[in-house]
């Protein structure tokens, strides 16, 4: 049974904005610190020594097609998915499975999101190897991070009972908690962060879609047929706006009788804003994060991002995120960088291509 | 009797970095709001109704020579004075009024700083007008601005009796006060802020200078002899170093017997900093004073400077000073404007280019 990673690299994140664009979106940024690749690259070599590049299949938007593929020349250019719109993750998903599971019906799927930070690669790969052995089992397997703070930003899983060394069932899934609700999940030791990292055999997952998500699975038939024809892309504009636009986890995920879950402790984040890079990145020891250009005067805890060669000044200053391009700058405090998106919504409004 | 402008345009100030520069200091920059001329240019154009641009003389340092200048092509080249080295105001008037002496032993001069803003020209004539009159008939004057604030950043003049109509005796010269002091000026009436701005005859001044600073006139003496001799600028360089580095206030205004002041008001300012820029221009109702292409997202009292077709976007900060250039950035608060200084200090000290 061969593994195959479906990457999911759709996003178009404006929370990087001006570092990201539309058309370089978070993905393809280099944000991990001290890591030059974008964090596409970055999640393809991690898990290469799993799944050569020949079995990686990447979903991304028609209008990203082109930056991914010259993002990863390794990629056969047919494992390039590149969705007409975006319609969340169960079309997402399903469709890779309709695709791969077409080449392959024995394929087990390794489902990643491309624009995470893990620190911790060799623990990292330990439980993909769980997750792969359980999916090739017949499971339904997801990745569940042991929280390390009363993270209110992440949904929940609660463990159930072991079903294997390393593996949980899962017995619930929880929406993103309250503050008190979610100290309550770190001290019972009991829930995990749901990562969206998940593994089943191509065939599983599409008869959950099946049962579950009938509409999508239409949608799926539909394509099925046309690629029999020829007629694949065609019928891909005619038929992915029509996809229920639902996430794998409550369209399927939450609704299967039985999910897998496998614990894991390697470092991640999702890095869903400039606090979180600011969090992962080395701090001097007034804990600003800054470029190597920067001159600071008694300030603290700040993040500075700025092209090669700009010099960037602060002086007095505390708490703040600097971000700086060629053509657009950004300072918000570090508390409310995910603020940013009102800046991207107002330039997407007027049409500005900065955004 | 022809009167002369001497213009003070040799200060290499830092508090306007990062647009200002060692080789482009304050006075060659647009800083006024809504003019697009450099500080400089405005001071020589606002006087022109009353000195043409024969009649006005540049006293700068050596390396701003080419750059003062090309920003003033219709000064004569032998006006343009080029000090070997800063000996702060008293060699540069003491200078200027020999040079200007020898050519017209009548000469009135009006000593003008380079780099002050004035919002009301009109006024500002009559004021020089009044000036001019006084020091024709062999007084030694000054410009005393009406204080509109208890400002303990400026030295004061308290006046006396009134000597002609819009002229005073001036009772004393006062160091920078401290808070309450500088309330006492403000409410009493009686005091001034100090402007810079002087008014006498060449030959009154150098009188003075004689006999309150005799070191300098013996420079300045060892210069006229060089110049009969063709020699002056070989004797500037070596003279120029050992002069008393002292200001023409402390060093002469303050000791003579006499000093008059004509009282101002019309809309002065010393542009000392960033945050002078901002009081300056004009604010949108949440007091902010930025480029057309800022973005502010519940941003309040802010001033932004930076190139055209930057994005700047500022989201949750209130009272900052944000200045953009090619290749340095400055982010301060507004009430710590001045702590910049450090940074270019740090530049100077690694030779940094930037500075």
């Amino acid at each position: 049974m061969a593994t195959y990673a479906v990457i999911m690299a759709g996003g178009s994140g404006t929370r990087f904005w001006p570092a990201s664009r539309r058309l370089r979106p978070k993905q393809l940024l280099p944000l991990a610190p001290g890591d030059e690749r974008s964090l596409l690259r970055a999640t393809v070599e991690r898990i290469a020594p799993l799944v050569p590049a020949e079995r990686v299949a990447v979903v991304t938007s028609a209008e990203l097609g082109e930056a991914t593929a010259r993002e990863l020349p390794e990629v056969p250019q047919e494992n390039l998915l590149t969705e007409p719109l975006g319609r969340n993750t169960a079309p997402c998903v399903g469709w890779a499975a309709s695709v791969i599971g077409r080449r392959d019906p024995d394929a087990v799927l390794m489902v990643l999101p491309a624009d995470h930070h893990i620190a911790d690669e060799a623990r990292f790969l330990e439980v993909l190897r769980r997750g792969i052995e359980a999916a090739e089992d017949g499971a339904i397997v997801t990745v569940g991070i042991e929280p390390t703070r009363p993270e209110t930003g992440y949904g929940y899983l609660e463990k159930g009972a072991p079903v294997r060394e390393g593996v949980h069932l899962a017995r619930r899934f929880v929406e993103k908690p309250n503050r008190q609700r979610a100290e309550q999940f770190l001290a019972s030791g009991q829930f995990l962060w749901n990562s969206g990292m998940f593994f089943f055999r191509a065939s599983v997952i599409l008869e959950a879609i099946a049962e579950h998500l009938p509409s999508l699975a239409e949608g799926l038939a539909r394509l099925d047929e046309a690629a029999a024809r020829g007629r694949e892309t065609e019928e891909l504009a005619r038929t992915y706006p029509t996809l229920p636009s639902v996430s794998i986890d409550h369209g399927v995920m939450e609704k299967v009788d039985e999910v897998w879950v496998v614990p894991g402790s390697f470092g991640w984040s999702d890095l869903g804003s400039w606090t979180t890079a600011w969090e992962l990145a080395g701090h001097d020891e007034d804990g600003n994060a800054v470029t190597p250009e920067t001159l600071l005067e008694d300030a603290r805890g700040n993040y500075v991002s700025a092209p090669k060669g700009k010099l960037v000044a602060l002086v007095g200053v505390d708490d703040l995120v600097v971000v700086d391009t060629e053509d657009a700058l950004l300072v918000v405090p570090r508390e409310r960088a995910q603020d940013v998106r009102a800046i991207v919504a107002r330039l997407r409004e007027r049409g500005d291509e900065r955004r």
